[in-house]
């Protein structure tokens, strides 16, 4: 059965080889035709208005095999045999998420190649493996967020069957799959939505264009479209949960939001599949309504990232004051964050010249995840350069303490965990002109912070794409080992005092001229020490060590001497 | 002193007579200046870097007596007295409220003519004036929704003083007085804000062009200044409550929705003054969220207009099907409208093509302004013509009842009450080039659907706004005197019986075919025919007729009989 919603259209065919098949018009706008001929495997297009000179891919084309400019095939969703009837995903506020982006996870960069690596993630104590976006983008290579078939897994990382195969393994080692959604705009290349219907409309901009109509004329099926697609990844594909990207820029006053309609339809879902999912929003709106439940006036999201923790921290162990960081810098930012996770909670922000934000309350801390690195804050910089290359390898596992010992749900990005030689730098792969426009788009944006237009990769060469893969053999050398030893511990320790380390209070003290700050989690205190001075911090005198970033390291009866850039997890009070 | 919110300006003066005054930059684009030769009843103007070949009226300006491009002059807002003391408003939830517009309601069309008919409006049983906006607009006549100087009432009004005068009359009368505001945008001559800051942002439309910025950059002080001018009618001139017009035209995702830092400051404004103030939002948004508390994650209104009401009354007296009255017609939508407010609640409406609203819970209906006839529903059809006009008398009659027996606060528009003659015609009195644009765009407007360009009235034609006076002398004749009779009695019915008529339950039964009604309220009924026929209704053996449309209603003991396009009031169950 072919089916496609083109409420705008006087007459749609189905195209198979060379024969068109008319479909017949039915309720609201949508368009169905049986064709005995069509199977599984089946290539096929849709015409609008008989216009056989452009032959479109189906707006919910599960497979996309020949790119986002060709042809779609019919696919089976329920042929592929899961082996994971037994499965239940952990829960959220005890994950520990792992962000991969498929195409540099692996040297391959394909599902299959991903696979072999889960457990490598499983003994390193993640949960929750997060995929960045796989719907299917032009192109061989990109970050995913260019996506223009919602409904296709990207062919170039193996299409539908070996990303099943990827979740269903993940399944067998026990971990729980999340995948990175985008609903707030599509690509720029291979969107060929708007010759179907209204999805887009004037009355808004976005840094990508025009916005998703989401609340106008024809905006219920817009919003279905994306519902529907979230769906299909949980139902079909056997996902546990997903990220939406940035959905501040969802423009929507309708009484119901997006993202209620969105938690409330997964929510049903759960109890159709007897699984349980998790939405988790990107917002850069800090407002806690995202995460509230619906019964409480909210959008009821399970969890959110928490840019605040990360650019409190980032400003603090780097000095980086540029951009967003303008707004950072202090212990008491950190502390802030830590406490109650939005630093700007309705105080202004220089950086956005307004006042920003919402106290968070009466929620639990694990509706945030935390990080230091992610794809963005890596990615989105002029050479993509980590965290441990722009700070000492002290700060980096003061970094690493933190966000592993924070009431928030941490996520490593991929190689953070051993300080991976690879930047990870922004590479696309588009056609001849809009390549060209990307190429050049990204020199003239760093060139306004001082960047010379030969410094910056260019996106479209794919030498840039191969820099940004991870070399797993220099997992093995010392020094990448012994940061990888780090986190290792620091989640084994969650993992093994979830009472005190997910779930436990939260008591922050710090210095802002000596730059030390403690954090208590239950039983447990991180120390640490940013300043340029070792300090001695008193602690009790049953206080014992359970880790230290260094040597140097000393608890005594008469106190706990960091030296600089040094961290120190101690079971005790201070 | 001088202040002014500039901060894009490298410079400001404040120019008196021909000499500039320079200010001082200050904090947060402010600047200010003392000026010994400044005082009461001086003229002066801004200017901007310099530029003395453009002398700007303040933003912020309480006066303008020389019209919206002239210059300003400063006003001591604490020497007009008071004689309103001992003043307290009447509660919203038992208000009759009556929508004027100054310019039309009196021969003088100003706030002192105005004035003298507060009298007539205290007999009619009203309890709150509400006056369409009054901030200086461009030229003499106008609807007030073009206005550009938000903190000066209209100088062909009678200026400041007389618009004091009017409130403190009212006050006198024992009748609060409400002002519709607009802060959605601003009328397109003699809006000078963009030249002192980032009042608008491109990346959102409206009906009327760029949005007001309420959250991107320099969105603080718009906010501000928006709220400080609901403030200064609430505090300087003793309104008792203001009308929010198109609260769904406010673009912001702001974590703190302007709507609700308005509630929540003109709240702390109530503890200041010792005064109780309503805000009251129209909403096209059949969101309850505008009227939920704000502890329950509302926006805090206390009130908002109640669309789906009227237009399913209308549609059902008129017949109307044009437009939104699409969506409408069923007996069945006016008394889903009467139980719960929004008939669009969730529901798919064609004329929108989406799914609209949401369910009203946990709300008293009393939140809910429900009307048969408003300045727009009047004034925004081609020839400004009132419901009398499209129905018969008997019609009319059933309008008045339901609109005062339901349990929305009633709001009549100035005339309705006695089926006034004159029509509400769109008038305005711009400039040159722009009338020009506004009388052909009128008559554009209507050419869609299916009107002659000669039908239309000029909005520019003083005619047009002469016509659309209130002929006072026609109250006397019989005909008008019987409908003003007619609201008279409902008034007092509904003013005598509040536990029945503003708080007592709902109860509705309906005959789709029959197009017969009845609406309970605590001990009384309302019932009416809408139909064709003659219809008899069941009723209790001790009901008594309070009032009815016509002679020819007969209660008795084996039913109450409604001719045609009539309707009764009586007390006891059907």
């Amino acid at each position: 059965m072919f089916r496609v919603w083109a409420p705008l259209a006087e007459r749609v065919d189905v195209k198979i080889g060379d024969a068109l098949w008319p479909l017949a018009q039915g309720d609201g706008g949508w368009w169905e035709a049986e064709v005995a001929e069509a199977a599984p495997g089946t290539d096929y297009g849709f015409v609008l208005n008989g216009d056989e000179g452009m032959v479109l891919p189906d707006p919910r084309s599960a497979w996309q095999p020949y790119g986002v400019h060709g042809l779609s095939r019919v696919l089976d969703q329920a042929a592929f045999q899961w082996t994971d009837a037994e499965w239940h995903a952990p829960e959220l506020k005890d994950a520990v998420i792992y962000e991969l982006h498929v195409g540099t996870f692996t040297e391959e960069g394909t599902f299959a190649a991903a696979e072999k690596r889960l457990e490598y993630l499983k003994t390193l104590g993640v949960t929750h493996v997060e995929l960045m976006p796989v719907a299917a983008f032009p192109g061989e290579r990109g970050w995913g967020y260019d996506g223009v078939d919602m409904f296709a897994p990207q062919e170039s990382y193996g299409g539908p069957d070996a990303l099943k195969h990827l979740i269903d393994a993940a399944h067998a080692h026990g971990m729980a799959v999340l995948l990175d959604v985008v609903y707030n705009h599509l690509g720029p290349s291979g969107n060929y939505l708007s010759r179907f219907g209204p999805y887009f409309t004037g009355s808004h901009h976005t840094p990508w264009g025009d916005a998703v109509n989401f609340e106008e004329a024809g905006s219920d099926e817009v919003r279905r479209f994306f519902i529907d697609n979230a769906k299909m990844w949980l139902r079909d594909y056997h996902f546990d949960g997903l990220r939406l990207d940035a959905v501040h820029a969802y423009l929507d006053r309708s009484a119901v939001h997006f993202m209620e309609q969105m938690t409330a339809e997964v929510a049903e879902l759960e109890r159709e599949t007897g699984r349980s999912y998790v939405l988790i929003a990107e917002s850069d709106l800090n407002d806690p309504r995202v995460v509230t439940e619906r019964v409480r006036g909210g959008y009821g999201m399970d969890a959110q990232w928490s840019d605040d923790f990360h650019h409190s921290l980032v400003a603090l162990l780097t000095g980086d004051r540029g951009g967003y960081y303008a707004d950072f810098g202090r212990m008491a930012d950190v502390a802030k964050a830590l406490r109650t996770a939005f630093v700007y909670d309705g105080k202004y922000s220089g950086y956005r010249d307004r006042v920003h934000g919402r106290p968070v309350e009466g929620l639990p801390l694990w509706r945030f995840l935390g990080f230091a690195q992610n794809h963005d804050q890596v990615g989105n910089r002029a050479t993509g350069d980590r965290l441990h290359m722009r700070t000492s390898l002290g700060r980096v596992k003061i970094a690493a303490a933190l966000v592993l010992m924070a009431p928030f749900v941490p996520l490593i990005f991929q190689g953070e965990e051993w300080a991976a030689s690879s930047p990870f730098l922004y590479f696309t792969d588009h056609e001849e002109d809009l390549g060209r426009l990307v190429s050049e788009g990204r020199k003239k944006e760093f060139a306004a912070f001082g960047w010379r237009p030969e410094e910056i990769p260019d996106p479209q060469q794919k030498g840039t794409f191969l820099r940004s893969r991870l070399k797993w053999a220099e997992i093995a050398e010392p020094e990448h080992a012994g940061v990888l030893g780090w986190y290792r511990e620091l989640i084994a320790l969650r993992q093994t005092h979830r009472d005190d380390l997910v779930t436990g209070d939260v008591e922050v003290e710090f210095d802002e001229q000596a730059r030390w700050l403690t954090l208590r989690r239950g039983r447990f205190v991180v120390a640490l020490n940013a300043g340029p001075e070792a300090v001695k911090l008193a602690v009790a005198r049953n206080a014992k060590m359970v880790l230290k970033s260094c040597e140097d390291i000393v608890l005594a009866e008469d106190g706990l001497t960091l030296i600089p850039d040094s961290v120190a997890v101690v079971e005790g009070s201070f």
